[in-house]
């Protein structure tokens, strides 16, 4: 997707405030990158916790040949573990909940961005919303994100879940029991929310509605205010001084803002500002300056695609 | 250590109740090997940690070559990001924390163990005491394993911070700063905690006090009511059925607890038992037996000192 | 601020998204009552935590008088531990930082509704601004709502210090010192970190910047969209079957959001519509209507001025 | 149980270390108080929860009459809340997770106690066993305490489930359905816990087997070494030096930890000290001393018993 969408432009946001041009494309490139780590932290995880122990009551072997663990776990595909006590020691499945809820929270960030992008005002993305559907019955304009809200919740409870598993790994001696009632709990239920949240994750994404044109025009909300910065550095290059560019730039901003008309055409309407860079503002004011670098992040995406064998 | 207490023998507990003979190596062996697993957890998270990024405010390289990135992170010995916003992601930092709590559940383990064996009635082990030091003022008797205690106390710190680190990761859009406030906090409390923590345990480890002959008293607490399985299991190899065996083995440890008499001493004056077990008492009494496969481990943990390169 | 912006109209949002229209007030008198709970757990916790024991090394007052222990609370202000062990019970502590924490997501809530309305698309309210004060060096248009985000943040701080409260009451016997370690830590940070919380949200909500221009605007988004559920009612008041009714009104809708005009004009070209709502559709798209009943709300504010003293 | 204990003796241990005499009594009065405080908060969280709202999708009544909720509040025994959004805010449901958590720490503490008290070292408390019950297939002897084990590790729950809560308060504007989800998992999860639990806890308690004679040789382990405090004072008040008396006193202390005879035995070996306590060594070594205040918290417990109306 990330591919497929490396040339729809949007607006990027930082604080919630418009910043420069970006494109969906380098959204998708920064999550599929965190869910390489994340593929990578499961795999740790699993290898860690795939291990077995036969060596009795302390792990000891006091009653069983080694061997017996040695050819029980190969039978199972498992690792005897190097040193075990009545159990296997509980940093294991920590590694596993830790493994989870990080999970959580990168799935949380697409859902939190699709969220901010259905918002009223925004609507650039949309969860998948089949024809016919009724958002609300009282409102009949609403379209609510109730997917991605959804796994924000269920991020939370993978955050609760690998609490108890930190918890459950100092026992006393050869082992307590303490940690059976609280993981017969924990482990099914992230293990279970977890799969829920990658399968809507995965349904989402495959039916997001991407709205390009509403895309581009927050973009240039303002009349291309998010191009200010680098009128601010042209104008200075042109000569101005930086602190009056500075000063120009954030009234003409301002004055957008306030309604006053559209921010390149409050610069034109300067004089000096119109002689500096008359020639360029067509130039300014297209985002492909700004994107002109973004083939470098798709290169590595092409390779991560290779790399994860993605069809 | 592992290797110098291979056979100090102790009594292995499970529940908090005597279970079967055990070696203070194996313990340490238990809490090496846990080691080296928290060493790699550290290092990939290092290494996931180690990236660097100069990609502009929304991470397009707007205004900014990706050589100036790449040439920089090269000197600054990290990795550049594959993809970044304005920020680096903050899975990565989730790791490191994570990796420090469960580092933390570690050295509270050991301490758990050594504030169990330092108890009044069990004496087995201690941390260090200075000559001359006070345990308290008032009671000239206390020792109090207060270097363990504190280590518990902060392996809960520890699990506090990774919380933070787990919410700080779902920003909105190119990066809110919300994650700021908290790491500026998080980051250095819990890596300085976790410093001290590993300081402390070496300290306490190294002036470990270790009591074996308190250790044999305890193993042998009862006349050997911990060798009650191997008698049962004796028993009905000898021929005695097993839910008489168990009877007969139960009723004897049950009134060994109740002071009537050494388990052993019990058993002994039992005709029956006498005359299956009387020839093999003295080897069932005898820690050897349950201890004879424990060689298996050590053997690994020398591999383990070898692959860590252990002074 | 409730009662001084009780006719602040502005739309209410539900998933993010316009569902009917509130009035800034309205927002506020929620956090004034959230905040009187706030008040009162705090005053409970307070309560709770503010008792004394000098009852000895285990809480039997066995070389001390229990009425020294009367008269030196009576002095500190204290009420004297009904029964205490080495020290007092932690279940009090655990209650103040779990005040802290439910305060600090009280703040947080107040602060998300900032940042969301200081997005760039929404820009009704924003935190105070110095004027001169640069929201970004290279971005000179920027206002970015950062005490906001940095009050976010700090929220997650108390709730990674709670957890550390929670898991310091089960301490051993009379007393084991786990506890000590990580409250020193956990009861100056959090309580310091409550306390700039509150300054700042006061600061935040003394300098707010209320632009209610922008939020007629925003209200009026699409011509009237958010009227769209009384619309509906009214339709099928007046003799449209609902579904039709549904069906119309939500059409009109999505041609709003798509941009083929105004939700009201749509609808007014609809002829049979035109004929149903004719009269009253100058009623239907004032938020009058909807706000008719808020009265008993800030009245209940009044009773809340009164109940706090507040000036 | 704290009144019918109020005489049974046994030694108070801090930092799991001998301390002074205490009686079972006297920790069931702490947990008592303590218990007291988990109904005063979790009444509180009860009332804070039992209330309704009717108002709408955005909290103004702009479809409905406040009286409707009134009467229907009235109607479910809940009162109308002050203010609401298109839901209650969910501070209310963050303090009766709270709450749990707390209780949850509670009930984990008395369960710490009895499986520290059934230690094999120790064995002064132990939770009810069916006789003919079987505490190990292959280990007679053993009677593991797994019940309180299990309430230890469900106290873990539901600290993971307030986590949840905490972060379920803070919602974008007028709602967002995140808290959902995980409400759906973390309400009815976590009172079923602490249902579990508090019968759990009052079955182990109603059953407890209390093992005075065990707790009274514990108490004079060493042969008195728990009166060395107030042998210390004595010694002091009968004119040895303090550093010198704190020296005789350890020194007698030590030596009967290494076993080389009684406490009382080497302090009377001493002639001085057999000058100066002589004829007073009896009421040293008498636990009587350090409880003859403890009347004044059992009156208290008896307030208590009035106060609660237990039977």
């Amino acid at each position: 997707m990330a591919l497929s969408h490396q040339t729809t432009v949007m607006v990027g946001r930082t604080h919630g405030v418009h910043a420069e041009p970006t494109t969906l494309g380098h959204k998708l490139a920064v999550w599929a990158f965190e869910m390489e780590r994340n593929l990578e932290r499961l795999a740790h995880a699993e290898e860690v916790a795939s291990v077995g122990k036969i060596s009795g009551a302390v792990g000891t072997y006091a009653n069983v040949d080694p061997k017996v663990e040695a050819l029980t776990c190969e039978e199972l595909g498992l690792k005897p573990a190097a040193a075990s006590t009545q159990i296997l020691q509980r940093d294991r499945h920590a590694e596993v909940l830790s493994a989870l809820a990080i999970l959580g929270s990168t799935l949380e960030k697409v859902a939190l961005e699709i969220r901010g992008a259905q918002r009223t005002e925004v609507r650039e993305l949309a969860e998948p919303f089949r024809s016919g559907q009724k958002g609300s019955s009282a409102m009949p304009h609403k379209r609510n994100p109730i997917l991605a809200e959804r796994l924000c919740g269920m991020a939370r409870l993978l955050r609760g879940y690998v609490a108890v598993g930190f918890e459950n790994n100092a026992l006393w001696q050869e082992r307590d029991i303490s940690h059976s009632s609280a993981e017969r709990v924990v482990l099914p239920d992230s293990t279970t929310v977890a799969f829920y949240m990658l399968r809507t994750t995965l349904r989402i994404l495959k039916g997001l509605r991407v709205d390009e044109a509403r895309m581009r025009e927050n973009l240039n909300l303002g009349g291309g205010i998010v191009y200010s910065g680098r009128v601010l550095l042209t104008l200075v290059e042109a000569g101005m001084g930086r602190d009056e560019a500075y000063a120009v730039v954030q009234d003409a901003a301002m004055r957008a803002w306030e309604g006053e008309g559209g921010f390149r055409e409050i610069l034109e309407a300067n004089g000096e500002v119109k002689e500096r860079l008359g020639s360029v503002l067509d130039e300014l004011f297209d985002p492909a300056y700004a994107l002109r670098n973004l083939g470098v992040v798709f290169d590595r995406v092409k390779d991560l695609k290779e790399r994860l064998k993605v069809a």
